[in-house]
């Protein structure tokens, strides 16, 4: 059953399989349906969420408008961090794009294990590396790329999210209407 | 002579002399006088710095103006983080507000400090938390907040540095310009 989060953690760090068995004991598998959400704004993130099959999406609601954040596939951890650090309410709704099978690890299990298993210290250390840069990147596309710039990285870095999510969330990820995304398409398409 | 900087990493670690007295081996002592940069943007951050006494500012270039990311007084640690863990160069300046002197890590010492000696591992995932909730919190304050607003929260979280640093830095930090920030002090001495 976690044979594939014990893959993916054992690309971070040697546990035995004594260690691997103790940390699966705070694990808690969860399906999703699509459209279904595992964290809804206003509520604390007290877990990290590891993708087994299918694909999460966060996003902001901004004026009745979803603003989507980034996708999430097999074999992906993901948290709202800010809130799953601080403790405070987040605002970020985590969705199930596709029917969706997750692993959840409480924070307070994280916890006890970096106490328990030092070991855990280093995936903690490179899981909020991670969410620096991925938080870094994000901040950088919007504030610093056109929209046409973001579709041709997205395109060049992340080919198979274009094929396997549905063109709206990912004009909403680039942050432009559907209709700009398709001109944005249309230019490329001519002008490759 | 690292007196200082035992205490502040005692708060986070448990370590032994012997093993303190070995993460100083790996330390540098820098004196930098008012103004001088310690990192300039292009380069690659290969360093953690610590504050030992005097005071640290980023920023960035952008069409010939700086904008200031954030100040770093007495016992903080900084790095450009995102330079430091991809290895590309910066596009921040670190610079001393004051006479400044910094203890220099680099950030190979840490590499191995995280094989030798686990414990650093949580100094790293603390860190590294750290240095996203920083990024988080600084995101929010420019997307979200007003000018005014942000002035306001800098009052109250970090009266020191209203004292301690120059008006233009203040106003280079909250995204405005030095005589907006005038305004925004006299409405608020008039409206308190």
């Amino acid at each position: 059953m976690y044979k594939q989060l014990r893959q993916q953690i054992n690309k971070i760090i040697d546990l035995t399989d004594e260690e691997f068995d103790y940390f699966t004991t705070f694990a808690k598998l969860k399906k999703l349906r699509r459209k279904e959400l595992v964290l809804t704004e206003g509520e604390v993130c007290r877990h990290a969420y590891f993708v087994k099959t299918g694909c999460l999406r966060y996003f902001y609601t901004v004026q009745g408008e979803q603003h989507t954040g980034q996708f999430f596939f097999e074999s992906a951890w993901y948290a709202d961090y800010e809130s799953f650090l601080s403790g405070q309410p987040s605002r970020q709704n985590i969705e199930a794009l596709e029917n969706t099978e997750i692993i959840m690890i409480p924070k307070t299990a994280l916890e006890k294990l970096y106490q328990e298993v030092p070991k855990f210290e280093k995936f903690g250390r490179l899981m909020a590396e991670k969410a620096f840069m991925g938080l870094r990147q994000r901040t950088e596309m919007i504030t610093n790329q056109s929209p046409e710039e973001r579709y041709l990285n997205l395109i060049k870095q992340r080919p198979k999210l274009i094929e396997r999510i549905p063109q709206h969330y990912i004009a909403s990820y680039l942050g432009v209407k559907p209709q700009s995304l398709s001109r944005i398409r249309k230019r490329i398409i001519q002008n490759p």
